[in-house]
């Protein structure tokens, strides 16, 4: 019944922390460590590599930059077999702030870039490939990006880059099943060599079933955050992606455990999930940047004039 | 790019009403039959027609029987021409209640029934037919009733039954979208005299893209709810689907603006959507009455508890 392939990477800390500065107490940090330890989920991601001369430490929290101590502070003396992933973002990253794999508690190394960013991407995935590190290159905003630049990208990358996994990323929550059955089919006509990934974002409640239709696609390495939490609408819930999967290694009860405990509190600090102004974003296939400055506004409820105010711009 | 045959259907305060006894004021019902109407939807269905001598109208509200004059005081003097449908469920209506189409403001009746009980549910639908009334069954519950007895079922509903459309309904939110497509395709080998409907519940997150997946397979008549309530999970909404289907006679800012103005307090006061314990009933094919028990308990928020509950009473 399962296809034993098929890896679960959990990215609350890293997807969440766009929405608090990523500035998590490392006791909430060792928590979701070790509940997704328990729930023998294969990947875990604790945040950005940033280079600290374009983000201040003062103002952002650990999770932005990710230091090894920091990373050992939270995983040290938990028992384990969720591998470490890190991001990074073309442009935002000191190079030898990545040491060899060797002498760090980090296991993955993500590159997220845009289409046009490709040739960038495919460099530094190649230099963290041969410092040791699994890599990947995470294909961001890709409902914007479908024309012959996507396949100029898609042939670079299986011919030129290292990364063991490529993902197609849905930055907007813009893709609709029949969308991600089609691009995973575009990625795995041209791209032979690797595995492919699918990270959703839940703007149109669609996270869940996009990634299911990707894993039907073959694709076998899948985004999900503990209830949801992510950027604006958030991502593919892992909790559901666990009652999906039928793999007996997966366990629900610690990140049911876990959402109890730590996720509902949070989420009255921290908003995440299903609101009217991140539907609309996606349902146009906008950046969900105007719907987080709306949501952090006096007209955060005022719908109609914000959907208007998209479609006026989106004529101009 | 539309399917000029696709009809929606707008089921707020029938399955709303599940969660407050159908204690809508006429005021709001009428704001959501206007926005409904000023929206272009095809149908707004405004409650059941149970009979008074099982339930008390002093314990629920006016949607709870949906008397014509009741009917009549929210829909006269809107300009609309959105068509109003009643459900009945088997074993609960006064047949001598539902007077002739003719002298009646409800267009359609729907007929809600387990597949144990088609039998009856298709002598219903014939007499409502005859009434002069649109008409469909609606077989719920169906991710539970997938052997020979709905084969069966199918092939009677072809052969005697009067019914324009036949609605798979997913009342426990169990369904994946390969399950809906399954499904479609089973039924429509069957049925070529009428349409395939679609009503799905959110408790997995998927009630949209399974409604999407049906109108893939050519169902025509889908089910949403406005911000998406309805009982526990709650439905499809009604402002996705808006946002996906592209005829032009579809308008999404009445909804925007109702959801604003008026859906935003109610779920203060009536709780729908998406919470772990009806994810768990959903992902493990059960009715969510054991959630919405415990989501009224001060135990409402122990998950991994709820989880074993089932899990050990499924295996009793």
């Amino acid at each position: 019944m399962y296809r034993p392939e098929i890896k679960l990477m959990e990215c609350s800390i890293r997807d969440g922390g766009l929405m608090n500065k990523h500035q998590f107490s490392y006791d909430f940090v060792k928590k979701v460590y070790k509940a997704v330890s328990q729930a023998g989920i294969d990947y875990i991601e604790l945040g950005y590599k940033n280079s600290k001369e374009l983000f201040s430490p003062e103002e952002y929290g650990p999770w932005k930059f990710c230091d090894d101590e920091d990373i050992s502070k939270v995983i040290d003396g938990v028992e384990s077999d969720t591998k470490v992933s890190v991001m990074v973002d073309v442009g935002r990253v000191n190079m030898e702030d990545v040491k060899p794999a060797s002498e760090s508690p980090v296991d993955m190394v993500r590159t997220a870039a845009y289409v046009k960013d490709i040739d960038k991407a495919i460099a530094m995935a190649n230099e963290f490939h041969d410092k040791g590190y699994e890599t990947t290159i995470n294909v961001m905003a890709i409902s914007r990006d479908q024309g012959p630049d996507l396949d100029e990208a898609i042939e670079q990358i299986e011919s030129e880059c290292k990364a063991d996994v490529i993902y197609i990323v849905d930055s907007f929550g813009s893709l609709y099943q029949e969308s991600v059955a089609g691009l995973v089919k575009r990625f795995k006509k041209v791209i032979k060599s690797k595995e492919i990934g699918y990270h959703g974002h839940n703007n149109q409640q669609l996270a869940f079933s996009n990634s299911i239709e990707a894993v039907i696609r073959n694709a076998n390495y899948i985004d999900g955050s503990i209830f949801g939490i992510g950027r604006a609408a958030g991502n593919c819930t892992m909790e559901l992606l666990l009652g999906f999967f039928k793999n007996p290694k997966y366990r629900i009860k610690p990140i049911l455990d876990v959402i109890s405990e730590e996720f509902l509190s949070l989420s009255e600090d921290i908003e995440w999930g299903y609101h009217i102004p991140y539907a609309v974003t996606g349902m146009l296939n906008e950046h969900p940047r105007t719907a987080m400055a709306l949501r952090a506004s006096e007209d955060k409820d005022k719908y109609s004039d914000f959907y208007d105010s998209l479609i006026n711009s989106s004529m101009d």
